[in-house]
């Protein structure tokens, strides 16, 4: 397959690098607006050639598209304008109601496929791109109803290729499940980094003592906001609940040390280590 | 050096087989009031032998205290009031303004040392200690200067066997900089697996979505409610301090998605970006 990555950073990238290893992409053309970006992802060997995304249009069998989801609303439109029936469009968005909304009454509507893989780091750009990041994770499909069946048996043999299992779900589900499992530890994550470089300013060698239970909850702290911020604004609404919830539940912590109920406080933590069973 | 450990969980356990291993220890003592658990410790070869704390006392030349700190503040004069001036004690606990302020005008304070190496796990138990877990990694030395310098230069001798570099500060330093960068790590970690679990009451198929930055913000919500509440407890004011600030700053992160100002929440993101420093 001649596959096109529109944005070719962390995911992209990642999936570049797997779709070529496992020889389901023939052909890997890199599209990037930022010229730098795409020149790295050619030096870097992610890809084998760089076009503009008019030119792949003209040749891709698969198109992806891994950008920012705010860029996604504005070119999923037009990519769909340009392409036939024997092309496959694809986006690894991490948000779903904005962008499938954007294309809900195109024409094209079953040459797309929402898909979201499940896999990331704090690290983005090509040159954050690593082999093996999909491997045994999941990805999900949503409103799969709404392709044609060749684009859905297209994704997949592509997320087969990356051996990752699939989960369907629709839209709505998607950014609700999404806004707990993965944007709100965004969140407390930055949250928790500016509390405590707050307090750097009075007492500068309060990181001395960081060990590994600190980076495990602050590492997210270093994720681009020119990738999460276009999520928090389409995901503004789920976003907003569960950092309502998270915020009862801290205040609850908060009164419970406030009235030294330390019995109290041992049931919330047996009832938090229930976590174990997602963990394992 | 014959080195008895009071308390054979994670903490003393992984000291127990590096000390073992580097040769610095030439017998190992378990003592633990669970008997279980120091069988436990002995079928895994942490220890040589087990004791009673009473025996253990009269023959080893340093006592290492790692039980939870609730335990310590009663342990810890029982102890120095049973030794000679050949041997030393340290504990390894997680809190310091407590438990030396129980033994701040005994006579035997100069056989004492407070210590806290900066590494562990959400595991606890026999079974969870490792090897290496120390390894390169800091140990805080706190008010030493009540310590005499035989019983300074054992200490710096057991860490330097455990290849950890030591950091000196006074117990409130210590108290107020563990509060920052570990004591808010695990309460933010309950609190989220708590409004996810919470989430999951509807949403049964909430934790199919978690990946690996979700898995990375909770992990410490696995942590044993019998080692944390005693934490909770002796250092109560500077982690409701830390928790206000925290809360404060996850309110300004709502108030932002309120208002929809994305703009000031980029800037806040970049901000929290600068923890990239810490985490090199």
């Amino acid at each position: 397959m001649k596959i096109a990555i529109v944005g070719v950073g962390l995911i992209g990238g990642s999936m570049a690098i797997s779709l070529r290893k496992t020889g389901y992409a023939t052909h890997l053309i890199g599209v990037d607006k930022n010229p730098a970006n795409a020149q790295k992802a050619l030096d870097l060997n992610l890809v084998d050639l760089t076009m503009t995304l008019e030119e792949s249009l003209t040749v891709a069998d698969i198109i992806i598209l891994s950008t920012p989801v705010g860029a996604m609303v504005k070119l999923l439109p037009f990519v769909l304008d340009r392409i036939s029936d024997k092309q496959v469009v694809m986006d690894v968005g991490s948000t779903k109601e904005a962008i499938l909304a954007a294309i809900e009454n195109h024409p094209n509507r079953g040459s797309f496929i929402g898909t979201h893989p499940m896999a990331g780091t704090e690290y983005s750009g090509p040159e954050a791109a690593i082999e093996g990041l999909f491997d045994e994770k999941c990805t999900v499909f949503i409103d799969v109803e709404k392709s044609s069946d060749y684009t859905h048996q297209v994704a997949k043999e592509l997320y087969q290729a990356l051996n990752m299992g699939v989960v369907y779900l629709d839209a709505k589900e998607h950014d609700t499940h999404t806004a707990y499992v993965s944007h709100i530890s965004h969140i407390s994550s930055f949250a928790l980094a500016l509390t405590v470089l707050a307090k750097e300013q009075d007492e500068k060698r309060i990181f001395e003592l960081a060990s590994g239970g600190f980076r495990s909850t602050v590492r997210l702290a270093n994720s681009s906001p020119d990738m999460w911020i276009p999520i928090f604004e389409q995901n503004r609404d789920n976003v907003l609940d569960v950092l309502d919830e998270h915020i009862n539940t801290l205040a609850k912590f908060r009164s419970l040390l406030i009235k030294k109920d330390f019995t109290k406080f041992y049931q919330l933590i047996e009832e938090a280590n229930d976590i174990k069973r997602i963990l394992k």
